[in-house]
């Protein structure tokens, strides 16, 4: 019987997958203005000061990122998509929305979305459960695995795995309550920013899914980049 | 400073508010064929076994229900929205869906659905931040609360909070992503059927929201009956 309350339940990622281990800047606070590479398939924390902010550069264009964030003092409090969408009375963030955790607090801002500003609410982080569930076989890297090596990588704990913020995740309920699943909109260069409310760790998954077109029509999956602004 | 780690943030709930102290049945295990009452503003546990079929009954029509449910064995796995969402591919469970957890397998099947369908499976349970948001001071019942203490007169941990699925709310998304906040539209006697797909704990709240018209258009919080079918 598989454990389901541990982590890597089916095994272990290989040593492609560094995310448990490399980090960015120093203990993921970056230097401003310095871009750094969030790698396929991998996923990375990044530590910000309230006031500062950060880009998430979607640099193939066709790339979901999946997007927490975590008070720096408390990571049971954390940017709530159940929260967030109460809070703005809809379903995706524009540009100048606020975004609130489980407590109603902001935590960030949405400053500035050069892309079509297609984003998803709705969808859990892809977990090994969902690759089983599509039928792969063993070990596949995974967001919600690369969000608990990400954190482990900065040595803070994860009390509960929230639902994200699927940057360019394309999968719009119909009127009638029906998804669809579809490639992103974006293009290569488009980036959203954002600005902490509060003293923060975010953690940035590059998804790894390559079994359904969500990454792209070619269900490839690609780096992103981060960059605190100057 | 407010002390958001916990609990009863803002006070505790007054003598009249019971789901800490009063139980259903014999520990949460009901009787086949037995009626119980969530009194208004108070939310109760409930033991199920597998195959067993739990009835939700909205009494006076136009009460909201926040429903959750807990595999026995770990409440760390749980009745999942952002898990359900993708696994159905639409935004709202009907009879016949398997409903998953946060690892992907099913808890409950909705088995039956006297009402128009319409349920919430967006929105965070209301809880103290959300009432001094709308103006309230000092203590206010709500759905988190009671969901906690609810599962507390039952002696079970609850390690974080989830989503509920909102039975009878009336929050739908518009094609373009806004959210309306309407009265419900189910009837007196309107009720859900679920059937247990493993052992579990479902926790129901009679949402004690009185400041806006989601618990009817007078917004007078009322109970709901639950029983388990001989």
């Amino acid at each position: 019987m598989i454990d389901f309350s541990r982590p890597f339940a089916a095994g272990r990622p290989d040593g492609t997958n560094a995310s448990a281990r490399e980090v960015l800047g120093h203990d993921g606070r970056l230097e401003p203005g310095s871009l750094h590479e969030i790698p396929a398939r991998q996923g990375r924390a990044i530590r910000l000061r309230r006031g500062e902010r950060l880009r998430v550069v979607n640099t193939h264009g066709s790339q979901v990122g999946d997007f927490w964030a975590f008070a720096e003092t408390d990571p049971g409090e954390h940017l709530s998509m159940e929260h967030l969408r109460p809070d703005l009375r809809k379903l995706r963030p524009e540009p100048g929305d606020a975004l609130v955790t489980n407590r109603r607090r902001a935590i960030l801002t949405l400053v500035e979305d050069s892309s079509p500003g297609v984003h998803d609410t709705l969808v859990a982080s892809c977990d090994i459960h969902r690759y089983h569930q599509l039928g792969h076989e063993g070990y596949h890297d995974n967001c919600t695995d690369n969000l608990r090596m990400a954190l482990s990588a900065l040595g803070i704990p994860l009390p509960a795995v929230p639902c994200p913020l699927n940057l360019w995740m394309n999968t719009p309920p119909r009127e009638n309550g029906e998804m669809a699943w579809l490639p992103p909109v974006s293009r290569p260069g488009d980036h959203v920013t954002f600005r902490a409310e509060m003293d923060l760790v975010a953690v940035i998954s590059a998804c790894p899914m390559d079994l359904l077109p969500i990454n792209g029509a070619d269900a490839v999956p690609r780096s992103l980049s981060v960059t605190v602004l100057p």
